[in-house]
């Protein structure tokens, strides 16, 4: 149960209906996932946060499977449950392999352990990686 | 400076020395950059660090760029100053280009935003989410 | 469920009854949330958390409501269930209104959002903000 | 050192110049600081990130002051340092007295403890909790 | 429920059953729990992770109680709900007790407290704790 | 450099330098380091951190090195330099060796590694472990 209660197509203010609807049409689906519905509570915060998703998701110089995994990167690290199913849910849509996703996963966490060695060691940049 | 001297190759262990080898012999360079001179002090997560990050890290599934940005965008969400250095150049070594490097940072950014909405919401996982 | 079962009024020690005589004295309601009965196992760590909690969230230069918005936020960026979900509640029974809880999650999201660019760029400390 | 070069005025893109422009115009200053300039490497992240944030600290339910006593938590949680940095210079700049920063401290301290003790005894929410 | 089925022993590959059956040896039960039935989808990760976790967690120069209880320290850091629930177990079955375990709370609880604090002050390392 | 100068024994006010000297007396040292000189600027949070570190840190159930290592282990996790820092040479000061340094990292290194994993694939709790 979310902080707040999730908008139906029925309570729902004419602002967020508008991003409802371009959500629907950009995604080509009627369904309207409970991340949406929990944002329709402040139609600035729900228009904002889709309108900056749509871009920053659209295929460009990586594609959206990248995208996805990436997604799927950060939200292990933040420890969010619904990002961890929403986005893995996502990425097998476009395409996640079972391979693929066993090397994600292996990447995660490799890169976890060695971010706490170094937080743990404090270990200094070396002059050469700096730009 | 680290919470430990960095080895020098003057006072390294044989143990630790063999696995400096093989990662100058991998890499095909004799540089040895200051995360693997901290481990040295500990010969056996020295060597289980590196055969683990060898692996994963190799061309597979996923290409070894991407592997990079996965590595980066945990690296970012885990506040790892180090590692966003190290795998910044790393990824510009095996080819990221700034247009890559703005869309990764873009999709970090976006991600990093939304995992934090959830968690302050506590949104409920989606039925068609679940595996 | 907890990695403790949660004390009842029936099982408690004398110490940790106090504690909770003292929660219910101070807040005037018989309720007392899970938090602290899963603290009360050790009635010290239950003592000095209720004492120290006490004062902090007392108004002073800043009112209870800010308070819990700012409690909010962290629990939100340490990903803690429990926490967003009492905060939240307390911060409603403080007068939060839904206009200012979606510019307290839009400031959340905001501020997570760079703190991760940030944490990826390590963007150097501009000398003006140094105190 | 950023991960990459800080972009001067001399080497700056048209569409992050008027980006730029809009910064000065709005704060009243001629100063950028060193966030935007990292991010002025791709003027579309650099755009959006300011236009949101344009929106998000302005005056609003929640007063300016306010929004960064909450953006300051949320970076000490995300252990940005640069954003501990510039937002605790921002509040100061629009009103943090002595006694607001360390009440501000305060809350973020108990707040952190009290999260990863939750965290670690995984409480459940009690039921009065749901909204 | 997990973003993959979990692997029963009747749908295990050779490989992720030559790790289980390693599993019940070295811990002496028939049980397995949901980790290694979740990682099982991927034979080299979960022998990876398997292997190192068991050269780990084995005594050494720390007994196996003391190693349990940073595991928890660790994973109460990074809200992670199964780790919580299954390293406070094995701590449990390794001696544990009620006042251990109430002290490991508040060291959790004092460490998470003042590290934020430290990260929003950013403290300077003072000379005499570098190396 | 800290938001705040760090209070100087010449500066510093009568309440806070109460503390100091109790500091000093417990140590057994003059030497007061740098977070409690950040810290002085409140009183109350100076005192109310040290009171409750004092005993918290004091050997109880767990021995003081133990206590020293649980808190480098969560101060890694938090990416806390000077606490990793001033953590680690605590420790040291209490009798950690190399070898237990090697074997405390391994641990949080494999804790962080699992945790994420974990988080990635959101595996649910054996019901075997719940309390």
């Amino acid at each position: 149960m979310a902080t707040v209660p999730l908008i139906s197509d029925d309570d729902i203010s004419a602002e967020a209906r508008a991003v409802f609807d371009d959500i629907r049409a950009v995604r080509g689906t009627d369904f309207i996932n409970n991340f949406w519905r929990a944002l329709a509570h402040d139609p600035d915060l729900l228009r904002a946060t889709w309108e900056r998703l749509k871009v920053v998701m659209a295929p460009g110089a990586l594609d959206p499977l990248t995208k996805e995994m990436i997604y799927i990167a950060v939200s292990a690290a933040n420890a969010c449950e619904y990002c961890a199913h929403s986005h893995t849910a996502a990425a097998r849509a476009k395409g996640l392999t079972p391979e693929m996703y066993g090397e994600l996963l292996s990447v995660i966490g490799m890169a976890s352990q060695t971010n706490t060695l170094v937080n743990a060691l404090q270990v200094p940049v070396d002059e050469v990686f700096k730009a």
